[in-house]
């Protein structure tokens, strides 16, 4: 059912590197409507469970059954059906093919080396622009955790409907608290559109807030987090890209032309975040709108996090669960007496903690973890440390 | 330079189930004094460093090269030379005789199962005692840390000088803090010996106090701590025994004069503590005496002592060593950041702990334990759990 198109040029090949795409006979109005997951970032605040060599998109960090990346494309796969990129670091492209066997391996795009989140996302909408210019990408992390499914492909339906206006259009996710550790999106009035009832113009976006700022945010009803996720058409991201980046955009047009071109051209790519090289001088341009989206997320950004997702999960499962159990990642064998807070093995040791409270202890073959869900943003400071001594076979 | 005594019928025999003894020829008067170093106890609240199968007394705990039981036998080798006696569990003779290379292999007896102090003891009373029944024995615990080794030296002198006199005697540590873990001494007037002017009489021995009561008995200046020293006449220790527990005290003289006898006898011996069967009784008749000994010393009951006495050793190596410092035990690799406590391993995994104050961590192949200096009493739960679970290859 799909058949190969672009890029005569392009020579066959096997493996996880490629430019090239194929794609479905379009059916109806939605084949216009590609997902692109960008699969990258170490998670360092998660180590040791999340390394360089196995970041946290291949965990099952909630014990669903699914890694963060499978979930990504389950949740997704009723909008775009196959049309789906992921775009990874070449080491993880063949982990990445064998957890997602229902993706071609040729919509896995493995970057050489990592050049941030424009780079990636941008090769994506480069190598769509050229199957079909018009066609609206959206992005999505592939180590985020989404509730409420349905509403969420609702909103980002609307995302889709506003983008054919052709905004960027991001998904604002509800603060349900004062979080310091996102950025923020002000938004500005409603966008009027009878199918996206729910989309709004953006003032501006604002980088993470202290936590004064935040309260602030969070109390005026205006703000929004900035879940990083983005709608819009493939052309309109590179045009827009090629206003304020005209290198960058030209490199990821010529690379998705002529894929051969990859080795030679991707490591001079400049290193930018989608949100600085685009979202942010679109949104001052008043191109940028937001579509509310009220439903529960979290980057998962460090054991603190974690430890409160498996909270909420552990309440789902089981209305007796206290906010104050010990909860585990992995088939962990855990003896807890008089302590909460969150164990995660990777061993099969017996791992007991005995009086202590919000402790978060993780447990892996070559290194240990003990820390607190208090300081849990500090475990970027042992990877930091390891770096300086070169012990980069732990990180 | 040794000469084989006693038993004529013993058979020859080889490894570690001994009941007969070679003693130096005699040459001074101190050549009357005999150790017995009992070496019992599974140190439940050191889980999972120290296991059923791996007592804490063959553990370097403080990092000095020397373990435990070894430290003790280089403490009492000036006083004793070769007249030492261990007596063990079956399952760890041959642990100790391999740490022990220059004990001759039948001065360690090996107990057929566990029948508490007052046995293993006792059996060694009864063995030097066919050889001289004049003969003084001290015992020593081999898993304490005491310091001062002269001064606790000449503390012992003093109390064989007492025993002398038919005296049970008894080592009362000077208290440093009102300690309820340990049991206290009651002293009385002093016993105006001039050979042991440190000697006084014993009012009597008292339980482990409460905190209240622990205050008032360091308030006061009358109470040591209990180390568990006992220094007496292998005669007057079984004539006492026999006085109260004639039982036990028979069959201890039956296994010594006719070793072959161990295994049918043993098992039926009664289990009781030295403390209950002897020591207590005979500080009611007035048999007792304590000699105060102002030594350091510890039994390193849990991970909460074990770091004090880390810490005590690092500020007696470093003058800048400061209290409140993460300590190691074993050849760990440890990261530690913002941390303070005691990480013990005996794995070659990196250890990284992140903001922690008085943590424990021990981290063994097969159990990981976390808790925290003030919890450290309460690890002896896990073993109990583990214990009622059947899990007994981890305790």
């Amino acid at each position: 059912m799909s058949v190969p198109l672009l890029s005569p040029a392009h020579p066959a090949r096997t493996g996880p590197v490629r430019g090239s795409i194929t794609v479905d006979v379009m059916t109806n109005t939605r084949d216009d409507f590609w997902c692109v997951i960008p699969a990258g970032g170490a998670g360092t605040r998660l180590w040791p469970l999340s390394r360089a060599g196995s970041p946290k998109f291949l965990h099952d960090l909630l014990g669903s059954g699914r890694t963060l990346i499978q979930a990504t494309v389950d949740r997704l796969t009723p909008l775009a059906g196959e049309r789906l990129l992921v775009v990874t670091g070449r080491r993880h492209a063949e982990a990445v093919a064998a957890q997602l066997p229902e993706v071609p391996s040729d919509r896995i795009l493995a970057e050489p080396s990592p050049r941030d989140s424009m780079a990636a996302i941008g090769w994506a909408a480069a190598v769509i622009e050229r199957h079909n210019p018009e066609a609206i990408i959206g992005s999505f992390a592939a180590d985020h955790v989404v509730g409420d499914p349905e509403t969420f492909r609702a909103m980002v339906s609307e995302a889709v409907a506003v983008a054919r206006h052709d905004y960027v259009v991001t998904l604002g996710i509800r603060p349900t608290y004062p979080a310091t550790g996102f950025g923020y999106i002000h938004e500005g009035a409603s966008l009027e559109y009878d199918d996206a009832p729910h989309a709004r113009s953006v003032v501006q976006f604002v980088e993470k807030p202290d936590a004064v700022t935040a309260r602030r945010y969070v109390g005026t009803g205006e703000f929004r987090w900035n879940a990083g996720m983005f709608v819009v058409k493939a052309r309109v991201l590179l045009d827009l890209l090629a206003q304020w980046h005209p290198d960058l955009a030209a490199g990821l047009r010529r690379i998705a032309a002529e894929p051969e071109r990859l080795e030679q051209e991707w490591d001079a790519l400049e290193k930018i975040a989608i949100d600085h090289a685009v979202a942010e001088p679109a949104a001052d341009e008043g191109r940028v709108a937001v579509v509310r989206c009220d439903v529960p997320w979290d980057d998962i950004g460090d054991f603190h996090s974690l430890a409160g997702l498996l909270a909420v999960a552990a309440r789902d499962d089981d209305a007796d669960a206290a906010a104050s159990d010990l909860y585990t990642v992995g088939p962990a064998d855990v003896l807890g007496i008089d302590s909460t807070g969150i164990v995660a093995s990777r061993s099969d040791r017996l791992v007991s903690v005995v009086g202590v409270e919000d402790i978060v202890v993780v447990d892996t073959p070559d290194a240990l973890l003990v820390t607190t869900r208090g300081r849990a943003q500090h475990v970027k400071k042992v990877v930091d440390r390891l770096k300086a001594e070169g012990r980069t076979d732990l990180t």
